[in-house]
């Protein structure tokens, strides 16, 4: 069977400890065992929509074509409207709640060209609760749009411009210097703030960030290694954004900054031929895994 | 190749941070390269039995017919034997140790037509020591029960009813009310009980929840959002039981309820027009995570 | 289009939170949608090259043939090389940081015979930041590789010899016994020794184990349950080693030993038939999940 979509990315806060992915993965199995499912992440911190939809925003343009199948869900059951949206005319089609989950990325990729609520409940599986539409309604909307079926058939049009927006903090140009917000803390504690370089290029090199109750200087950097023990870099991350590190240490932990926090950078110097200024607090680093550097 | 079953659902407390999932995944591949391999879960508490069986049971329905590799085996290597359980005439087959993991799932589903003791040596991975089974014995005998291997091939036909029997705690109604055992905590905290809607039908709209040492109040309700902060809330899950929520919020965490926990449903009331009763504890709300509801 | 691998098997410390794993997928399945891709662990904790390293070591002899892809990277960005390494005179290919990720895996199946230094930019993503090699340098080489690319299209061959070696600690026989180290705790608490069970075999059947400050006795065995409870067996494990173990219990809590620890095994008597030892340090079990006997 000719496909009209063979991949579906798939994002959620369902976590792995449950089988929720599980189910899912043998829903969209047996409705387009064709299509390829890639697993985006399912550990979004549960019902954190806005982690979702920043998650889906940094990875949608590295996305086979296709659907997206995104669920973080706190309103699941209520009156929130299950939706498909496509995008790119047709190139593309996001499912997911109508929470504002999949704005920025829809955002991301030009807008949305036409959006469906999925109310037509021929396309559900029947269910004993309402409690799990990723596996009744939205999953079985990925797989027929996989299979073909027109997304006018899976409910009504409705408008994009009334669907509920994302949410994106933008940086702002303030007296004191560049006032910003962690959109993310990864893995190895790289803070991603909303700030991308060229904001950055006209103040200089160094950078006092003043946080709630405390500061720190940073410098801007091309790599971890170019950032001393003990010290902050300010490098463009793999999204394109700026992102607080340290070399091989956590900077989230250093700098006590989590998801959401404020700062703001103040630039204090021409260019990197100036002497560094003085750290402004001790130094304290965060214990790590022991590191083989063999 | 013309697979006799082209998928293999796979469950396990293998956890992901070691690499038994990988290697399970590596023979399968090698074995039969044409199957798909859903993964159900592999977060099953290590070596717990009756969770793993409560898991497969809740997910049987969902997955696609074809094999079931579930591993959950304190005692690999012992006397418990590895086996593979026919159901519906043929139509799928479960795989794993005889201790009883497989057994509510097969009840599920109608019960064992057939039966084998995976005891054929020659279809065993060569292995340097007896503690993976699921490398060694039970990978290479779902991979060849998708190849059309006959079940007879892997070893002794045994006896289905003489299989380990696997526990369901059933509910009981008493003086006091409807006596439930807690099945399943999931990962929002929702607390699955051993409860069918249709036993609480007769029985109101409002309980109280007798734990011990202390007592709440809940109300049926048919969707998270229908349950008002602070409340704690019966609705019909997406299993079809009936479970114990809380709007955003973990009712688990607010009621102190784990896995296996007992409890007592003592109706209150005749239906949704009376007066609801006082809640005859302080609701304290567990500390969430931030949540957007943009 | 036939491939000349069709199977890439994936290793890192990405973890699951973040959306890495996932990205790297959607890469491998726009650059090579027909390879298949299994994901061997993504847990190795982070940084951790010797971690990674013995992960990839212990599953290399059960991986598919084809293309191995392994990232744990602390120096991504700065002058570590990329690089591809083949073994097996083109059986198959390695993939990763010339940091000695891959050298132990290397070793396993008997040498390099090519390698390549991965600096052909042309088969890069081009990429806003220099800290996604994973994306952006490795994904590409092994869909690359996949596809039938030659080696040396991917960059300028480098001599084998010159790689950057792994660490595998050996073990060694003192005056007091068997020096050794531990290599890997598992999840469920068994402790991996270097040592190949037939050094044991010419000291006997009970040792007494030194550790840091403390000893413990340990008799040989085959499988859990001939460890008697509060004891500890050393038994051959999944892969060839002597591992520490206890019946449903962790060693590594009861003996608390961790990745990297050192200690000796001094031989004790002469064989089975022999009363065992009184054990030297009062036996605490670690605190269990209750465990289903159905």
């Amino acid at each position: 069977m000719a496909l009209r979509f063979d991949t579906i990315s798939f994002l959620s806060d369902y976590g792995h400890t449950d089988e929720f992915v599980g189910v899912v993965h043998s829903v969209l199995r047996q409705l387009c065992p064709e299509a390829a499912v890639i697993d985006v992440t399912h550990e979004i911190p549960p019902y954190d929509v806005r982690a979702g939809g920043l998650t889906l925003a940094r990875s949608v343009q590295y996305l086979a074509p296709g659907v997206v199948l995104a669920v973080v869900d706190p309103g699941v059951g209520s009156t929130r409207r299950p939706i498909a949206v496509e995008v790119g005319d047709g190139a593309a089609v996001l499912v997911g709640p109508d929470n504002g989950l999949l704005a920025p990325a829809v955002a991301m990729v030009g807008g949305a060209t036409r959006a469906v609520w999925l109310n037509n409940a021929e396309h559900h599986l029947d269910a004993p609760g309402p409690l799990f539409d990723g596996r009744d309604v939205f999953a079985p909307a990925a797989a027929a749009l996989c299979r073909g079926v027109a997304l006018e058939e899976l409910g009504e049009l409705i408008e994009p411009a009334g669907l509920r927006p994302g949410i994106f903090p933008i940086s702002e140009q303030t007296e004191d210097g560049l006032s910003a917000e962690v959109l993310w803390v990864d893995r190895y504690g790289n803070v991603q703030l909303n700030v991308a370089p060229d904001e950055l290029d006209a103040l200089g090199e160094n950078f006092e960030l003043r946080m709630e109750g405390r500061t720190r200087s940073a410098r801007r950097a091309h790599h971890f290694s170019e950032v001393t023990t003990g010290s902050v870099g300010l490098v463009t991350d793999s999204y394109g954004f700026i992102a607080l590190v340290a070399d091989r240490a956590s900077a989230a932990d250093e700098l006590r900054l989590d998801t959401g926090a404020q700062l703001t950078l103040v630039p204090l110097g021409e260019g990197p031929d100036e002497s560094p200024p003085a750290i402004t607090t001790p130094v304290q680093l965060g214990t790590q895994p022991a590191r083989d550097r063999s």
